[in-house]
């Protein structure tokens, strides 16, 4: 947990962003996997973490813009809670050290915000996406539930934006933490890789490492052979000389910071040089994507400048032809890399997606594009120093998706459709940093986990 | 995944077994963690599982008790869906795998139960635990979501729990590979133990191995050295030498049938005298346990031999006195044993825990208790051949509660609190094995994990 100072100072600026009304900060429930009491572990929300600091189920804080005063709703434990659960310090401690000095039940909100209501004051909150809260939200604010987003409050979106987008020192040192963590997860895993191992097992070590540095898994790991299927979470393929391996993973610190890692690696100890081929043309993509990353530029602008280098690349092959700039204005090129480039990156893996990415990643006159490919991209505004983004190009053959545009003869005068058989089962390369956007040098985060050819050829050896 | 003929003898049976109506079984979805993309692994309904077989999320399907006939409710994958996350084959070819001729997409729902509804059919549906699957449930019945759990059918419930309570030969050879992941995890934790090490390292090996199995984790990991707390998911101390170790755990398989066993083991390689003398009493409770296991015995009965052995073992260490079957009938060993002896357990840890334990584990005329300890009992019932039970007695020491108690001067005449003072300390042990009740001999399933003190001591050597 960072000092009462920082949290105190970031709600004093959330609600003078804000400006009027109550600020409304609803915690997550604990989330039943099979049936009430087996639950999934308890994630808490990222804003609240981001403003309360306390990560506890059952809990949620009501912020007034006009007195500056902040109160904590939930419940003290019972005798029988420590039984099952263990002692822990009364919530009005645990307030304290976030800086807040007003704890009432969680049973009080509802009053608090039915006073509210006929007040007429203001009540901002948030999209809700556990569906315990909008439950909750819809009864406690008399909202139908399907109003409940469109009700969300977008001041207090954009003030949270505003805030949580610029990463501060302290932000930094826990992402790099995760990323120590991640780093052992891979070099775990790409040591013992080999054929005849399960992307299973893999997953399993890798998942392992995660859990032991004291937090959990940032995210779903992806482990696959089949890295053209961009969200594999399936883990039931064997591992056959000659493939490739992609995972993407991270970690989260016991903060509830995240990594965000992609690597490609061959099963074998070194790649074919068919993969070489497209390795390079990726890593040179994902180096052009990281040197962009400079404040005042656009994400956007890196996003189109990586999918020049992956044209260009595919070009040399003879698998794409024909103007680079005419081909990615075309949107040719997301045949191969269909998804963006990267995200924001922070307390949540795609941070404050919860928000929604129209704010997240866009603004007003910055649209999001509906062309197959561009439209994937997350996040496309301006960079500012302090920004943490996600540089993630890749390469992928899809057949489905080849056929499908071939039949179409999508793009005939860019693809060199005939020229993609040889490439049919090759599945897909990613590679992934976690970039800081600072005044100079893009800044990639962590202590470096192989991506090179040689490196990775090497650490197999 | 069993064969067609499996689930559609199941189905059969439960419609015959409800009688008239429509049977309406839902799946899960995917449950956000962070924001609506970032989900918790998919974990699908133990119901759904059971009945229908198939493992994706947005599925439901409608039995007809009347005409025979089943819906399989779902939408087919679109090109995007396949760009994501991997072809697979057609809904309609899924279903048929588990007997299944008729499909229609999942919005067709809403149409079928209106129209149902209106013909004034019973609509059979069970209790929801998913916040997700009260709001659609709400939505499709026109049901006030908190009228959900009292609205569902008690014949369906009891219907499920008839079946699901009695194991077929194939569900135990799951449940037996779930133990052979388990015995992995334990055996790789008991060889990692040592000062220094933390108890999230532990976890992480185990959770790894789980993972690796192929299957994921049954229920969260409790590894601690605190097991007198009861449901700690903490992993954050660091193991000391003189110390415990308690973990419960269990693997599922990529089935989803469970294991949960618990072990007790010092950190450093042998037991305290004190410790020796207190696991003994637990081991022999549990051996004890496991001995009534029989047909046509209680459970309640089962729980009350075993809190008898606690009570004389205590006895003989001079931490309680008096009349033993006094003072289990008044409840004082349960400062000690504070919960039940077991629960039945398949593909639910705490198996059809959703369906309500007034109907897994009591009957009408069998009441549950309100006696602290007994209360927790979560299965009173008379055991069949075919249940799988967890027979987990404990010894703890849990010194918020001690001292409540002695400050009440509760059970004064059996409880010698003046001795408790030498093991305030002490922790808490539990022993546990998951025993399948037979026409003869109980049978510990799985492959035998150590627990006599001479088996762990020898394999930390």
């Amino acid at each position: 947990m960072f000092s009462a100072n920082t949290y105190t100072h970031r709600r004093a600026e959330l609600m003078h962003r804000v400006g009027r009304g109550l600020i409304f900060l609803l915690g997550n429930e604990l989330s039943p996997m099979n049936y009430q009491d087996n639950t999934f572990p308890f994630r808490q929300d990222s804003n609240f973490l981001y403003y309360i600091g306390l990560d506890h189920p059952h809990l949620a804080a009501i912020l007034d813009t006009e007195t500056g005063e902040c109160i904590l709703f939930g419940d003290e434990l019972s005798l029988d809670d420590i039984i099952w659960m263990g002692p822990q310090p009364p919530l009005t401690e645990q307030a304290l050290v976030v800086g807040i000095q007003e704890v009432q039940p969680f049973d009080l909100l509802l009053e608090v915000l039915t006073a509210a209501r006929k007040q007429n004051r203001a009540i901002h909150f948030l999209p809700p996406y556990r569906a315990e809260n909008k439950i909750n939200l819809a009864y406690w604010l008399h909202l139908p539930m399907l109003e409940l987003t469109s009700s969300a409050s977008i001041p207090l979106i954009q003030a949270i934006v505003a805030q949580r987008s610029v990463k501060t020192t302290e932000e930094i040192a826990e992402m790099d933490k995760a990323l120590h963590t991640t780093k052992a997860m891979y070099l775990a895993a790409m040591k013992q890789t080999r054929p005849g191992i399960k992307e299973a097992q893999l997953a399993g070590i890798a998942e392992g490492i995660a859990v032991a540095g004291g937090g959990n898994l940032a995210y779903p790991i992806i482990m696959t052979v089949n890295g053209q299927v961009l969200h594999n979470h399936h883990h039931h393929n064997t591992l056959k000389s000659g493939q490739l391996v992609l995972a993407d993973m991270g970690a989260e610190t016991a903060m509830h910071y995240a990594a965000d890692i992609t690597r490609t690696w061959p099963v074998d100890g070194s790649f074919t040089q068919q993969q070489k081929e497209i390795y390079q043309i990726v890593l040179d993509a994902q180096m052009a994507g990281i040197a962009a990353m400079r404040p005042g530029l656009r994400n956007l602008d890196a996003h189109l400048t990586a999918a020049k280098v992956i044209t260009n690349g595919l070009k040399s092959l003879g698998l794409m032809q024909g103007d680079t700039d005419e081909i990615v204005q075309a949107g040719a090129h997301a045949l191969f890399f269909p998804h963006g480039l990267g995200h924001m990156i922070g307390l949540d893996v795609h941070d404050m997606e919860d928000l929604g990415e129209k704010y997240t990643g866009y603004h007003e006159g910055l649209e999001r594009s509906t062309q197959f490919g561009l439209r994937s991209l997350r996040m496309a505004r301006t960079l500012e120093p302090g920004f943490v983004m996600t540089i993630e190009p890749g390469i992928y053959f899809i057949p489905e998706l080849i056929d499908r545009w071939q039949q179409e003869g999508r793009f005939n005068q860019y693809i060199n459709y005939a020229a993609l058989a040889a490439y049919r089962g090759f599945s897909g390369i990613r590679i992934e940093d976690d970039v800081l956007v600072t005044q100079g040098e893009p800044k990639v985060l962590g202590p470096g986990i192989p991506k090179e050819i040689g490196e990775i050829e090497a650490l197999r050896s």
